[in-house]
């Protein structure tokens, strides 16, 4: 880290410059032709030249057919080759771990899941992965020569210096467990850890709905609510790895009490135990789901929470009053993040947000553009779901992977340590 | 701007190691030797020596005495040269226009304030400063070929890409002004605009209370409350230029009722109007304060919140127990923020803290630890006055001059547009 307090030289320089091509490349819908590259980057045809030959013999960039339009010179377009490199994406959740395999341009090319980690010792988890990984890639037909390493996304806190899992408040189990270390280990693969929200930002960036945005934020509906945020096209990492948390963010001055002391902490408030708790005193839900819900068992509190959802989905008039109701909370901690951040985007995703982003999504844009401060002109922060869908944390596990290899960043040009 | 997108080139890494040899130097409180230099940027001995005989030719740097400390080989200690540039910074506010000279270690030379710009038109306010640039400069006896430019901090919202102070709410008669332009066709000098919690924030990195923090926020008190926050070593300001608004942060669910329709919001919260309220409420002032507050008069608010300070300067219980509960909601943003950006230091500021500050600091640490989460391990938040004192904006809008001119960052190394 301290990326910036080192300097460069030129193999760095080049490496660097790669990276500015990959990314440009990876932006741009239909590819980029070598005058197009030249023209975003800044960097000279002959060094353009250069990057792209050795990166079509490296097999990470293909060349499409020669198309001519109107009467323009005729255009080679390059795209990314989706096959020229692989990584793995693993997402560590209290109900679930769930392992991608993902392609150069981000898309899923194999999945699998694996239920209840919470319950279960972290070694047996960690021996699982390992051994769902070869099959992965086995019944994707691709060689592990190809996969360029496997991002680990797991609940805050974690250490990232050290590839450590330390104690997530939803995974008991979990204290302090090198999870990076093990994982290398078994695979002989490269492991990146990062926090979950910090891998659905990069996630999102990467390839899904906050594409060649350069301030951006994730927003992650769970047991536990985070936030991953890209400011200036960098990710937000903070002293230890674990920025995003926002947890004890007051989102309703008169939302439901916090063990903190305060109330309507967005924890406590838009998370799917406060959400049936809502239902439950809007009599919506019987009270048998308070006892669910307040055992603090994740299993209970979903089934308790898909209760409600199927509700909504049935039109009940009840259930969805009470949606509408925490949307306006969601739109309170939208705006207060985007003019904190100076954001121009927010993507949302996470299971809440998968079982009732339909019912949010419609109203949040009347409700979070009045709240917005200080956007010069009329520049409106737009609000859209995740692109990526159940798996948008896994395929970011990936994406770290891929950020970490192809991505222009200051640590890709800083001398190393 | 979107720097990442860029490529870059020997001749812009020349600069940008420059940049690192002198933020490497800035850093040390007892200077560098070149060999030490080598070691912290992990720039071959080569190219220190190279940059070190420029810097010292061109009056950046100042060479010590060699030292011979125990067996070791002596030493040659290099610090930056306190006359080798300069920067002028101006902070503009709604009760006062401040102006500041300061060298290239951030030590101010020269100083002036000048008072009332929200009822005076903008362009005469503009054309005060730059008739007290020269003022300022031959006072301090620096010639203007030595200023490296003049950075002008504003509350927002401004346009930092056109240098235009767009309609702050607190400056009715400021709108669309076109600052960065006026001035420097006036002075014949680079113009920088930004934010004044931007400016804070760089000022502190540069001279202050965060210098050598990767990861520190800046907290500012005043009229308006803001944040200016730095994440890895890099200044955050969001799409347009204007993160840092926190204004509808809630910081205390039982706080007073917002026009946002929110309570506790910190605008409404931590304002001196909002104190002189709380201290009306409290039978500490009388209900005449009241009007003053509700004027929405810079003067007569300013002038009440006097009075209240002065009840605590005096030792007043009602009046120190006004401020003793304001102390944990200040305490709920620091925490709020520093779980959010994962912060090592917060360093508070602005006309508040410098009256009430004495009474803020000791009991701040006790209310900020407890509501910390997810620092691994025990890696507390510390928070620290301003080491900037009244000036810290007029301060920090020069170091944004330095900044931008001598510190390290990724625009400085990316191909130009």
């Amino acid at each position: 880290m301290r990326a910036l307090r080192r300097g460069t030289n030129l193999s760095r320089v080049a490496g660097f410059n790669e990276a500015v091509v990959i990314d440009a490349i990876r932006r741009a819908r239909d590819g980029l032709s070598r005058v197009e590259i030249s023209g975003q980057t800044g960097l000279s045809a002959q060094t353009v030249s250069n990057i792209v030959r050795r990166m079509l013999e490296s097999g990470l960039l293909q060349e499409g057919d020669r198309v001519t339009q109107g009467l323009g010179k005729p255009r080679t377009p390059l795209t990314l080759h989706p096959d020229g490199r692989y990584a793995v994406g693993v997402h560590l959740d209290p109900l679930m771990v769930t392992i991608v395999l993902v392609n150069l341009r981000g898309e899923v090319a194999a999945h699998v899941q694996r239920p209840s980690p919470a319950s279960a010792e972290p070694s047996e988890v960690v021996a699982d992965i390992a051994a769902q990984v070869p099959l992965l890639l086995e019944r994707a037909g691709v060689g592990i020569d190809l996969v360029a390493g496997l991002g680990f996304a797991s609940p805050g806190p974690i250490n990232t210096e050290h590839g450590t899992v330390l104690d997530p408040p939803h995974l008991p189990h979990w204290r302090y467990v090198p999870v990076a270390d093990e994982l290398a280990e078994r695979l002989g693969l490269p492991v990146v850890l990062d926090k979950d929200v910090v891998a659905a930002a990069v996630g999102e960036r990467w390839t899904g709905a906050t594409l060649g945005q350069a301030n951006s934020l994730f927003l992650y509906l769970s047991t536990g609510i985070g936030a991953g945020v890209a400011v200036d096209d960098t990710i937000l990492r903070g002293s230890t790895g674990n920025a995003g948390d926002i947890g004890h963010l007051i989102v309703d001055a008169r939302g439901p009490a916090c063990h903190c002391g305060q109330q309507g902490c967005i924890g406590v408030t838009l998370s799917p135990a406060a959400l049936v708790e809502s239902a439950v005193a809007a009599r919506v839900l019987g009270g048998a789901h308070l006892d669910a819900v307040r055992s603090a068992d994740p299993a209970r509190v979903d089934s308790s929470f898909a209760a409600l959802c199927e509700l909504v989905d049935a039109g009940d008039a009840g259930a969805v009053g009470v949606v509408d109701a925490s949307a306006v909370q969601l739109a309170k901690a939208i705006t207060t993040l985007a003019n904190m951040f100076d954001t121009d985007v927010v993507a949302v995703g996470g299971p809440t947000w998968m079982r009732l982003g339909k019912v949010y999504l419609p109203r949040l844009d009347d409700l979070v553009q009045p709240g917005l401060v200080h956007r010069p002109g009329t520049k409106p922060v737009s609000v859209v779901g995740t692109a990526l869908g159940e798996d948008v944390i896994a395929v970011g596990a990936a994406c770290l992977v891929l950020d970490h290899e192809f991505a222009p960043a200051v640590s890709s040009i800083a001398l190393a340590h």
